[in-house]
């Protein structure tokens, strides 16, 4: 699975875009933002997207979570959410 | 419905537990947040929230939008977040 890495100079529209193809390719995307910055923009993406899908009668919804990840050596706690079509 | 206003200096656990304590009373939580410290703080909350439910069984997910919102006469475009149990 790609996991779409979102940081805090990410631009929206781009992001958006990424998320919206993985779902129609796959039903299922994963992003992921380290720092509130790039959690921001994660979820500004997201609703971006939502808006991109709903067109096309396509509702998601996400499940956030935690996981630990290796940045340069260091383990950092990120924020990954899982976004899918509403079961 | 009440909505929990959430600010970058919001405890994630105090939030966190509003979040969980809504949701057990009625279903359906609305978590709102203005700015990217907020934000972060909101997704955070809702991640712990996510972890006490989970132990009572119930799995939520987050369905994010934007709202303008009136903040001391200015319209401030805020993200509220639903979190719901899982369809």
């Amino acid at each position: 699975m790609n996991v779409i890495k979102v940081s805090a100079r990410s631009r929206t529209a781009a992001v958006a875009g990424a998320i919206a193809g993985v779902i129609r390719e796959l039903q299922r995307a994963e992003v992921q933002a380290i720092g509130a910055g790039a959690v921001n923009q994660a979820i500004k993406a997201i609703v971006i997207a939502k808006g991109y899908l709903a067109e096309e009668d396509v509702h998601v919804i996400c499940d956030p979570s935690f996981v630990e990840v290796d940045i340069d050596g260091q383990e950092r706690t990120a924020v990954r959410i899982v976004v899918e079509p509403r079961a």
